[in-house]
């Protein structure tokens, strides 16, 4: 049995991706697996998936998306689904009350995320999207730096990037380069990380405008293979993103203030689990910084995302609509991207959206 | 008395440029020092220049460009002068037969740039602009690496910055920052060795397309403190250069191939004088890559200068064009920024400039 104060999360399919996050799961001390469903499984398959995952052996299958949310054993779920699926499954997860960690990207236009949106607010669901280096405590030290005027200055310009060479499978049939599944391709996927460094960088306002840049690489179906943009804020401080499935794998953030620059060369997955760096330079100068992390970012992630849970079960708190919003901020820019790209490269206007 | 195998350069004006440049020369086994003109110092400031400079007894005191440009006992000339003034004294030079170490930016536009061109190839004269870093071991190194497909692939997008925060002498006085002096601001000045790695990374080869990017940063006279560009190539391949007068010092390099990443934190001026590395890595390994000078870039610089203008005067073997040619490049792309910034920020085309 679940310690009672544990969430109990609920996960679909039996995906590398639920394996590394039922991990996490198992290594957060504030949640379990509760249950699992897949439609591509059988009973059976599950039932081994969960055992060579180290599921709680209290952990239920179910036969489909449907009955787990039925669950009364479930507080909140997991989904690594294809994300032309998250507005039907998300909605009617927030329906049934059960709160939500929704891989990026989160839906395939804001139009669509403010749907869920509308149903999390109406359900009073916390949610949360699977962006796991958001939660590792080397980002926080980083947005600490990056927002002190004192060492860091103004910021100036923030440049990330996120690639990596996917294999000829992957261009194939990756559900990433399918118009009908993840259908915002590298866009949706690398470039979600780096749109997400960007915002933080820039203590999560909303740029004013939004340019894709010349040089993208779209697959046969129109599907985003490669592309960059360019952010910007008022005062010249901008942001350009750059992320691709056709390039090495390279996961850079570089930001530059009147003051000090900092580089990060592993954001989105340190080259460590357990350990994570950062350097920051003057003119004379160059420093390391170091954090530890005993569990992996993914169970860090974890760990917040049934710390807010919590709070809303046994203390009657309110969701933290932090993460909602941030979501939809990124969403509006990954949206505005693709607008752009649709457009000739014209310059998106995004304030207000 | 020098060395008769020496090259004998003139220098103009009493700047600390012409201190690093005439210590590099000092440096070079190939080179003396053989003159100096300034037009804004007394010849008696001159001759204390000169003794302060380690300058050989022998170098001679003009008080005019043109007494330095009839010198017969002057073989090259380096003129570290505001951009508008290049043409009228490059040109001359070249019709009096001296060779020319021009600093950046080379000129105001392609169209004077041209007038250079015309007059170096009419005289026989080796031409050279005074990009340093170009001429360190490093640079030979990461090119090589750059151009391997089997340990760098297939370059897919090269991204550099140079930037420093400029005090606010600087961003009234300098040259740099006045229209009637280097009037292309940052972008010929920091920009230029940003467009120079961008072609560096693209074996020397023009982009398509030219396009600026949203923020630019201009002073009340129009003069560019700061901007960025996005250059294209075909299918794909992309570079985006960043260069400012108002952000911490940053000399990045950062150039992803399908197979290896490539970076460089000090490209413009290395940490060190006579050392200097870059890193590759892949998705498992990091390596580093050390090259050590035993002399400055700068005076790596002067010796293949020198060398060239050696095998002209001793040799009569012909200018090499290559110097020529890539600082026509270099400035086909300084003016196409300029022309996207004053068009809204359009798309230039390039191709065939």
């Amino acid at each position: 049995m679940a310690d009672d104060s544990q969430i109990r999360i609920g996960v679909l399919s039996c995906t590398n991706i639920v394996r590394k996050v039922s991990r996490a799961i198992n290594l957060a001390p504030n949640a379990t697996v509760a249950a699992i469903a897949s439609i591509s499984n059988s009973i059976e398959e599950m039932k081994s998936f969960a055992a060579s995952n180290n599921f709680p052996p209290t952990a239920k299958i179910h036969g489909s998306y449907e009955s787990l949310l039925e669950d009364p054993d479930v507080d909140a779920v997991y989904f690594p689904i294809p994300a032309s699926l998250h507005v039907e499954w998300a909605v009617r997860a927030a329906q049934k009350g059960k709160h939500i960690l929704l891989d990026k990207p989160v839906a395939l236009s804001v139009y669509e995320f403010d749907q869920i949106v509308e149903a999390c607010e109406a359900n009073g669901i916390q949610f949360m999207d699977g962006t796991q280096w958001i939660h590792n405590p080397r980002t926080a030290k980083i947005k600490e730096f990056l927002t002190d005027p004192a060492s860091f200055g103004q910021l100036k310009t923030v440049q990330s990037c996120f690639s990596f060479a996917a294999n000829e499978n992957f261009l194939k049939k990756d559900i990433r380069v399918k118009p009908g599944l993840d259908g915002l391709g590298a866009l949706g996927d690398a470039g979600w990380y780096t749109i997400q460094a960007s915002l933080l960088a820039n203590s999560f306002r909303l740029p004013k405008t939004v340019t894709a840049l010349p040089g993208h690489v779209l697959n046969d179906a129109g599907i985003v293979l490669s592309c960059g943009a360019l952010l910007d804020w008022e005062e010249g401080v901008t942001a350009t993103i750059y992320c691709s499935f056709l390039a090495n794998v390279t996961m850079e953030i570089t930001a530059i203030g009147t003051k000090r620059t900092l580089r990060v060369h592993d954001f989105v997955i340190p080259f460590q689990e357990t350990e994570a760096s950062f350097t920051t330079s003057t003119t004379d100068c160059l420093s390391e910084h170091k954090t530890m992390n005993e569990i992996p970012q993914e169970a860090c992630m974890v760990i917040e995302f049934a710390r807010l849970v919590g709070e809303i079960k046994n203390r009657g708190a309110k969701p933290d609509g932090f993460w909602l919003s941030f979501s939809r901020k990124t969403q509006v820019i990954v949206d505005a991207v693709k607008e752009s790209l649709h457009n000739n490269l014209e310059r998106v206007l995004v304030s207000g959206r």
